[in-house]
């Protein structure tokens, strides 16, 4: 990227995991000291977005799950185009209307992103739009199964997170600082990726392979 | 903690930095799956607060730092009591008038919470509150030379996060989740801790003596 200002997206859906944007969001907030960021948060309406997963994503319970809101600053319908649309996965991704909502975004965005990035279950998204057919991605390993559904899609089991094009996705949650660090390094300066990583006190995986996430959750390693 | 409810309060500021709360919170998020909690997010008003820094806090720089905003559900004034509250930092604990709130508001509630959690320059506003006061605890390496300001605390340099009574203190950002990930062994139980990281795919170091960050920025180690 040069020093013009990149255009950030993020989106957001009820029942988003809270990690999958602040991880990411961490390094860029950081990273808006030393280049031009302009920022939005995209969602359906211009209402806060509770990480709280709607009721009909996860199993009855005695009790409610906690959750967080974040604030919008533009609408699926006014967002502007961006240089990097970011993806993020949660429960909420079970709702096949919200699902098919961020699909919708993702397939009207894709012609005009430099890139795009997922993290976690986001990427089950970003197959729904077409983009990744015939391309390599990966997803959130405890909701592997999901992946099959997208039968165009070459999934990677064994990866942190995967690049092919424009297009990278992370493993579960924790996975998308990892990916973002990657991103960083490679878009921008592998030293300012290490400035960013050092003030946060954040010690990243390099190795896109390491992930042994794959053999706790029983995938094969293909 | 037995199976009553937990109250767990976080505070926000102007300037927060948004991992110092994500990262926690994730785990808790997850964990109000297992066990019921009831959350409040407490900030000086009910407006959204922002974890871009105040001007004044940072340097003049040709371009403005993005950031996001989150929700708050209770004041500074009314607050119920809590068991767990936790005290994120970031850049906006520079200014003294925010810093001289949450100082406050700690004073106010420390006598009736069961544990008090910090992450990164949360730590300098416990230590404000007088709570601290011959006890052991961390902070944000990046940031240790405001340590001093706090004489009375027996502040360890080379640490990931320090428990001292009811009092738990972590390293800079990203040490946040693994001292998370230590209280909810200690507090709740070593499996549920392992079970929410799995989830979250998060390797957390476990040792509280990891902090290569310590020697990074040139911290004697005692």
């Amino acid at each position: 990227m040069t020093d013009n200002q990149t255009r950030l997206g993020v989106v957001l859906f009820p029942g988003f995991a809270l990690l999958d944007v602040a991880g990411p969001m961490q390094f860029f907030n950081q990273l808006s000291a030393i280049k031009p960021f302009e920022l939005s948060i995209i969602a359906k309406t211009m209402d806060a977005v509770y990480t709280t997963p709607p009721k009909n994503t996860v199993p009855e319970s005695k009790f409610d799950r906690i959750g967080e809101a974040l604030l919008p600053t533009h609408t699926f319908d006014n967002a502007p185009e961006f240089d990097i649309l970011l993806i993020p996965g949660g429960l909420g991704t079970r709702d096949e209307t919200i699902a098919n909502e961020v699909t919708s975004f993702i397939k009207k965005q894709y012609p005009t992103v430099k890139y795009l990035l997922s993290v976690c279950t986001g990427s089950l998204m970003v197959a729904a739009a077409g983009v990744l057919d015939g391309r390599k991605a990966t997803s959130n390993k405890f909701a592997w199964p999901w992946t099959k559904i997208h039968k165009s899609v070459d999934w990677i089991p064994k990866a942190r997170w995967v690049v092919d094009g424009n297009i990278w996705s992370s493993s579960g949650v924790a996975a998308g600082m990892d990916m973002t660090y990657a991103f960083i390094a490679t878009v921008f300066s592998p030293d300012i990726a290490k400035e960013l990583a050092t003030k946060m006190e954040y010690e990243p995986h390099t190795n896109s392979e390491w992930d042994p996430f794959c053999e706790i959750w029983n995938l094969s390693s293909k």
